[in-house]
């Protein structure tokens, strides 16, 4: 006969209870998008206040079984997963009634929608890939600022005076760039550059081909990064290994043959 | 001598049929390409009326020819694409004529170009590609789907009475998100929501950015996917069961060695 | 002491004569784009006229050399290049003093800058590949026009009163879709459907997602084709081929060993 | 004990050394930043003149140390990351107070930033490698230049008096393209030269395509180039080399066995 903790534990295990929490999510989520569409009455206003609280009340639970679940609050807080569906059910607890946090809490709880990414094993793993692959792509970020900088220090310096007030000061600069980097009317921003420097056509010019050249590489390194992940080279030790054992084992038979040959 | 089921399967196998229904198809495809540039007289209009109904016998008489041909109607549907051809012929078959029908029934018309597919094997063969890439992509769409689901809430939030109407309600601001994501107009639509809260350029650059580099390691898994099923897996085995091979011979020529040492 | 023909070969083959032909032609290109940006007096024109006769008088000598040095007219023309190249002499010898032509003839000068691929070889190998690549994205090529023209029958359907006038036919539908593609503009377009059919938002966005994972394959397909050309299956096959030979070798051995053990 | 060089040269190895440098950039980047932004009031003036002397008298002593560590001037500026370094120092010792100079030689401080690249190994590496890649795609970058010449020339000769002026001359009519590869407000351009010549569209189109379709190429040219980099190639060799040696062992066995079977 199995112990409560046990029990508890079974149910944490079991597929009906990640399949309930990522119904009862949808559902939230559904409904939370929703209340933005339809008009709200009194009626639905209630309907949203009891969901609201049922929704808090269910992941207060689920979260006291996983900590239940588990043999120590250390060994619950050493998955950094359980960390993160800790704070978003902590941070949703706020109540809504609360008249001058009422507007962030609401706010808050789309965070909740969050949890599909614990509920959902699959997406644990691409959240984990895609934070693996920020370390091999961070010096080719910082280059990026590095020319972001002087850009738009150069910018600022040039056209600080334009009428469309999009270089007057350093942190403005900067944003009119990332607009220029995703092609967004850089066009018009060239031609007003142009009416004050006239050959500032080099300075935007360039500044899309060397920001492209360099973000064009950014994407090269990750694949290359991707792909020597699942490249071959543990086949290659595999096979060498074998041919290594042939090798020896030649060797020996060599040493046997010259035996035979000696002893006759 | 073939019987009449035998010259069926020919037919059905034969070049010159396929060609002929290709033919028909991109003949077709013409005229309704056509119909939209020219002037349409009655004799024009006569012209379509005969090509129609042509074309809808054609695609009959086909369609029994392949059904005939096939050993049973059970074998004949087990092809997804022979259900794919069953299903165009069939919805096409309504006629023009009806007239609360016929601006629907005019415009399925054109699904017809889509029996193109079924006439070249190349194409099948990349429609079967396209779909099974979507497995490995579906997490990516979900997690994308998650992205949009916040910064719509939050957008919603923050600009719902912005004079554009751009963020009114949830399903607007899904749109919009989609529009920011092509780069279209984004800039426009982030200034105004800078007038609002003046802090919310974060907003669009870090959906930019985020969202970016979401479908940016999608391209990447899409790429990996494509290149493990290519990869030179199979040739590893086939080395390393030829190695295996080798070792053992060995093994048993250091017998038959051991042998000969013991008999003398 | 070489004979006259062997002198032309020699010429053909000389470093200095196509180092000269480049040269001749960038002098030739940058005269060309400065006509269009410099006021025309008669001694500039004076200048370009006799240009122009010396360039057409060279090439003309140039292509003589290359047709003398081939053994025949039929080897000479088996490359494809030189026919280009011979092409390109020919057309560019109308002369630009003939009224009703001369239009036509100075537009067609600028495809001597072609010529400029046949004297780098590294520039005809990269046309030879990209040539070599159409092959392999043919039928998503096709692909894309069978979406094309499905969606620009729709949307000239639904479209087709739009005040914008962009869905008014077939071929201006086809061109808009194009439009669409390339992200330029679209929402506005979206917008301006959704006011004659609100739920059109779907019609533009599947177009979106579905031309845009098309072509995202494409690229795919594209990247694939090239890596399966570099990819090491040559290297298999040659390590199996010594793995046989040891094998064989070793079956050998074990005969001799048998004969051995029977001998004794 | 070490002598007063060893010193230099244990300064100029450390770590704190390094670290010193970078925080001092960054600290005199963001006071530069700040610049633009804030109200410039005599005492923050005098701060900037203050920082702005310590900063070129901290590169001074710096560079001092780097040489007077270096075995001869030869050795240092051996390193082209060296010279780099030394002409960004002597460039910004321009003294500000210079009226006529003072605006560019304020400008050329910002390249000061850029010595965080010397400071940092792994940017430096980085840069190495987009140099690297260059050579990969100068002869596509020439076919680029080629097609925008061609289209240049045939831009200028048939729109050369469109209102918007985008097409008076070679030069403005490269950089409209340049603006169309971005696409960037295309479709305006196009519809303006459809004003003029109706069937234009194909240039536009045409340009669309060919100039995607190599640039896309110029993106495989160079993933296929860096993959070459990480190939197996060496692990090829390795494998070959080791079955060659058993092969070898293998026809030496077979001697001895002959030599044995003749023996008896």
């Amino acid at each position: 006969m199995p112990s409560s903790k046990e029990k508890i534990i079974n149910i944490r295990e079991a597929k009906w209870f990640s399949n309930l929490t990522t119904a009862i999510i949808i559902i939230y989520a559904s409904f939370l998008g929703l209340k933005t569409v339809i008009e709200m009455e009194s009626s639905t206003i209630f309907f949203f206040y009891i969901l609201d609280h049922f929704v808090t009340l269910y992941f207060l639970i689920e979260l006291s079984i996983k900590i239940y679940a588990s043999n120590s609050l250390k060994e619950f807080f050493s998955d950094r997963w359980n960390i993160f569906d800790f704070i978003i059910v902590i941070i949703t607890l706020v109540p809504l009634e609360n008249s001058t946090m009422a507007a962030v809490a609401r706010l808050f709880r789309i965070f909740r929608v969050l949890r599909l990414i614990t509920a959902r094993p699959e997406l644990k793993k691409i959240i984990d890939m895609l934070i693996g692959a920020i370390p091999s792509i961070i010096d080719i970020v910082i280059l990026m600022f590095i020319i972001f900088y002087i850009y738009a220090i150069v910018g600022n310096f040039l056209f600080a005076n334009a009428p469309s007030g999009l270089w007057t000061d350093f942190l403005v600069s900067m944003l009119t760039l990332f607009q220029i980097l995703t092609f967004e009317g850089w066009s018009d921003i060239m031609y007003e550059g142009m009416k004050i420097h006239p050959w500032s056509w080099i300075y935007f010019v360039s500044f899309i081909v060397i920001a492209a050249f360099v973000f064009f590489n950014l994407f090269v390194a990750v694949i290359i990064g991707e792909m020597e992940k699942i490249s071959h080279e543990g086949e290659h030790e595999e096979e060498m290994g074998k041919l290594d054992r042939i090798l020896e084992e030649m060797q020996e038979m060599k040493k046997e043959l010259q035996n035979l040959k000696q002893k006759e």
